[in-house]
């Protein structure tokens, strides 16, 4: 497996990817985006475990280079100004999807977004803005509050949702459906019954504040997005 | 590939059913519930497709022997008597179940129900029941109006629902979400955006109504259905 860290850049930001890849031909290539904490070990974990897929993956940044969260309270405070900010947001997202479509390693024309909790939203964020990516997969993202009502979605959208969320409660799931299929997206949501936040997180361990490792729902979450990915780069 | 009609029985009723396997050896079961027209050429033709899977399945009648409804309205005829009647119907259900287990190419300790339209209904009230069955899928099964308040469900449920599928809408889809989270199901539902009823059926042509065939949809749902078969006969 090839792996090395890249830096490209929004503006006057510098970012930090980790990107790997399992060969040195052109394979289709995923956008990771991060969770609040910033882009880091899960993420990279991710990136290898797409490789040995058989895609090109890059874990991208949205924070800046080597500024990542180490509390909750730091992690907030560096997500907030994006939310506030989604325009700013998609012009990082979409710094990550033109670095990953440079890689030598990467099939331009063959190009998905995914992630995790604040990253589920930037992967939406990525198929609200109308991107000519395949498709995106959010996984226990923020499901509600788009920035503006969304135009025509070209890419497929796939939410990966446990359906006990306390960040996206059934009322987010509805409005999401609504939302989507004004766009005329071709969207699909699996709900995970019993299943709370950050649900692919094998350090998620905060069952009070419904953020909670599931060993089950991560294993078919990953399922889904496989048959997913697989689908959006045989069409 | 063996294939073969089964006459069983419940109470003084008949009922008949086409088995089907690709071997001579024991294979986890599964019980196929037909859509409201009763047990007919696309329920064997799903019965064949997991024999090719490797399974051994049986497309279970709940009508009674050469019992078939040919227009609508005589398929509600056929069908309401069992919606008002849903012991009646869990016995007819039950009795495919011991049907399929009896027969010498099932291994009678790994059995999943599956069902279409009607039958999704079906495959969720023997969830409902508590059996002993390993996992449920409902194929744009109806969603609402259970029985009876759910006891302990041991069975895996998975609904594959057409989300603009006038014969469940999203408040329904939000009863089974409640239902099954209080009857401590390990539940999903994947919804498909801008899919209505009866998508898996390619005869299904009354978009007017709702019951429309969906290629994508379908292939989404079977292959969905591949995996959690895979995982339920695994554990």
């Amino acid at each position: 497996m090839n792996s090395r860290l890249v830096n490209y850049h929004e503006g006057d930001t510098t970012l930090q990817g980790f990107f790997a890849s399992a060969s040195d031909s052109a394979a289709p290539g995923v956008l990771i985006c991060h969770a609040w904490g910033g882009q880091g070990d899960f993420e990279d974990g991710i990136a290898r475990t797409l490789a040995e897929l058989g895609y090109s993956a890059l874990a991208g940044d949205v924070y800046g280079e080597g500024i990542r969260g180490s509390t909750p309270e730091e992690n907030a405070a560096l997500m907030q100004p994006l939310l506030d900010d989604r325009a700013l947001l998609l012009r990082r997202l979409t710094a990550g999807i033109d670095c990953l479509r440079a890689q030598p390693e990467v099939d331009a024309t063959r190009v998905a977004v995914i992630g995790f909790c604040f990253g589920g939203l930037c992967a939406l964020d990525v198929a609200r803005s109308g991107a000519d990516v395949g498709g995106v997969v959010s996984f226990h993202g923020l499901l509600g509050s788009p920035a503006a009502p969304s135009g025509p979605v070209s890419a497929r959208v796939l939410a990966l949702h446990g359906w006990d969320d306390p960040l996206a409660p059934p009322e987010d799931a509805l409005s999401f459906a609504s939302e989507m299929t004004a766009a005329g997206a071709d969207w699909q949501l699996h709900a995970y019954g019993g299943i709370v936040h950050a649900f692919t997180n094998p350090n998620a361990n905060d069952a009070e504040n419904g953020m909670l490792y599931s060993e089950v729902a991560a294993s078919r979450a990953f399922e889904a997005m496989r048959d997913f990915l697989a689908e959006v780069f045989t069409d």
